[in-house]
């Protein structure tokens, strides 16, 4: 239920508001600051604070998004863990997936109106710099990362309720509060008819699977793929690699129950580490492929030890590293140079290479369209208050994803 | 002049032999052994000693050539230098950029007869297996790098004369000798039109620096490439970069002399890594490119930390490195993940990409139209005799290419 606190504007979150509900303007046309619930990280590591947070007006060329429903993705938890200054500044508020409805937008914004559903990510697209207008590049150059702050003013539009001191943003989005307000580069338009708890996935991790197989690998039909954790990217990989005509594709995981789930998105063989006695993952799949290797492999965990595992497992002539997992420590890979010169590569995304813009729409379009299959990924969901819970599910590999209602849990079976 | 040697089948090296000369067959039409002079390398490091050596006829699919002419590249003093076991043996013959005339031919040999003039590769294209039936691959994985022998039956062609010792073969070329065998995947035929001195340059460093940036990177109109190392192999990146399109191109190298001639073959800006204080190359790079980088950067030096200062000079969002640079000790290159993450990629390739049978007429046809210029590359000629200064000017930096004539030096300015 939507959190009121007296003496401020409150929002409604119930997902009947009327017409005359979706926006808190003052009569002048101008959005007034919104009180809310935000689960406030507030030291790296600490359990989240659900507490009364001020949501300012959105700025020009911004908007404010009344969070429907956010999902916890590995990054919220490796940035959470994360005790390096420069990268996450707290308090903040944590949470890049998710989907929501326009409450306000300022100036200067024709490109979305009140009321539109929206997924914000945490990749910004102009569509104006050289990036955008590339279709090589999906990093935004007019908007870079700006860790904490909103993208343009270096500002932040969140403030504690009780002291006023100000709350940082996270990855631009912000999802664990009941609104946000989201640099309009960083808002996708997707309309009403998917699920919102589809199009929240579309986000991030799903949308990085499958693009990362679609666009950065452009897996070819009859192909081999190794993935490297089978948490919801790798499994996105899974079934976007199976959508491109790859004939085998091989799920490397600690985890044996993440087989039986893979094979439903076209996992063909299992390597689990632990049960490989002596021999590395990189001489198995070579036995497993005829001693070539595989064509394509994707690292999704976010280890430089198996970034480097995963190169290994390539195959010479052709064989491409997508890394796609984050590394918390930042460390380095460390490649032989006499391997690489045999026609390997290693390339990097972020996203998958998808531009936001351009490429959620028509991932929304393959959900309607049953090509791509969504219902798997979404393993528990849980109203806000449980957040911490969801957070222990991942952290213990036990969920891929764990939808969070901001106005309940829409079904409780992971709370 | 011919090395001749009394009592054994002498080869004459004269490039205006009669065509009864061409080949020396028994009255039966079976080659017989030659006996001729070759460079000898006895130990890592040590001047090679001309000696005369035994060549034995060659066996099914491999053919006996007469070397015309060879120069000397980087990886001959590379490997020459290497003290690991496995990748080279000793005593052998060095060599891998050559041309020369078919001198005789073992059975189910067809692709090329006596008198052809040919360039023998240190990569075999079979055109059978996939990677040869791929597009996207130069690594024969039917002949694999084989090191020192023969690629299909192990063995040796080559002995002492005067004490039979077998001497081995190297990146199954081993042109410092007047008489070779290779195997027929690793002969390309290109016609006698080409001057012998560029045809010898198609046979490694040319078409390794031009297949790079045509084939590896795909070097896009008005794009800014960095080149690391301005040799043979850096300085034919940049004619080739040129040839695409590139409107920038900086050349980095630690001799000033370099930029001279870069600026005749395409470098706009040079970088001197003496000569820039306290910043890094990649600093400086990036100043001079708006803060970007560059979009493509290529290694052309084997050193595992220029590979790494290469790859920060690339930009976010698509900027490519190509590694071409062999670095002896086989130490691995260290990539920041959280860098290739934005979008970069690195790639390695032997031979940039070029899969000879196909691409290296190609080139030669490029060379007859003057569309790819060679003369600056060929900054000395001499003798066979000669071969030991050759060593010495590449290893100082002070020549390109050494074209080394094996019926003496065509012309005197580097002997």
């Amino acid at each position: 239920m939507p959190y009121a606190s007296s003496g401020h504007p409150v929002a409604s979150a119930s997902k009947s508001e009327s017409s005359s509900d979706l926006t808190l303007m003052e009569p002048n046309g101008i959005a007034r600051p919104i009180r809310c619930k935000a689960a406030v990280c507030k030291a790296a590591g600490e359990p989240l604070e659900t507490v009364e947070v001020e949501v300012a007006p959105p700025r020009a060329h911004e908007v404010r998004i009344r969070v429907v429903c956010t999902s916890l993705c590995h990054t919220d938890i490796t940035f959470w863990r994360m005790k390096k200054d420069g990268l996450i500044t707290f308090p903040c508020i944590l949470g890049h997936e998710a989907v929501g409805v326009v409450e306000s937008v300022g100036e200067d914004v024709e490109e979305v109106a009140v009321g539109d559903t929206v997924v914000p990510v945490f990749l910004a697209q102009c569509g104006e710099c050289a990036d955008c207008l590339s279709a090589r590049s999906n990093l935004c150059s007019a908007l870079p990362y700006r860790p904490g702050l909103m993208p343009r003013d270096g500002t932040t539009r969140f403030s504690l309720a009780a002291t006023g001191e100000p709350v940082h943003h996270f990855l631009s989005v912000s999802s664990f509060a009941e609104y946000t307000v989201v640099d309009v580069a960083h808002v996708v338009r997707v309309g009403g008819a998917l699920p919102p708890e589809k199009a929240c996935l579309l986000s991030c991790g799903v949308a990085t699977g499958v693009g990362a197989a679609w666009k950065v690998a452009a897996v070819e039909p009859g192909s081999t793929v190794a993935i490297f954790g089978l948490g919801a990217v790798g499994l996105a990989v899974a079934q976007g690699s199976k959508m491109r005509g790859a004939t085998r594709i091989i799920g490397v995981d600690l985890n044996p129950d993440k087989f039986e789930i893979g094979k439903k998105l076209g996992i063909t063989d299992f390597v689990n580490p632990n049960g490989i006695g002596e021999q590395t993952v990189s001489e198995v799949i070579k036995e497993m492929t005829g001693g070539a290797g595989a064509d394509y492999c994707f690292e999704c965990i976010g280890s430089v030890s198996v970034m480097a595992e995963a190169f290994k497992s390539s195959r010479m002539g052709w064989g491409k590293t997508v890394v796609l997992g984050v590394d918390g420590s930042a460390a380095p890979i460390s490649i032989p140079s006499f391997d690489i010169l045999r026609g390997r590569s290693v390339v990097g995304s972020f996203l998958g290479g998808i531009k936001p813009k351009d490429d959620i729409p028509v991932l929304a379009h393959k959900c309607l369209d049953k090509e791509l299959e969504l219902d798997e990924f979404i393993t528990h969901q849980m109203g806000f208050d449980d957040i911490n819970s969801a957070f222990d599910l991942l952290a213990r590999g036990k969920c891929l994803r764990c939808i969070i209602w901001m106005d309940g849990a829409k079904q409780g079976n992971g709370a």
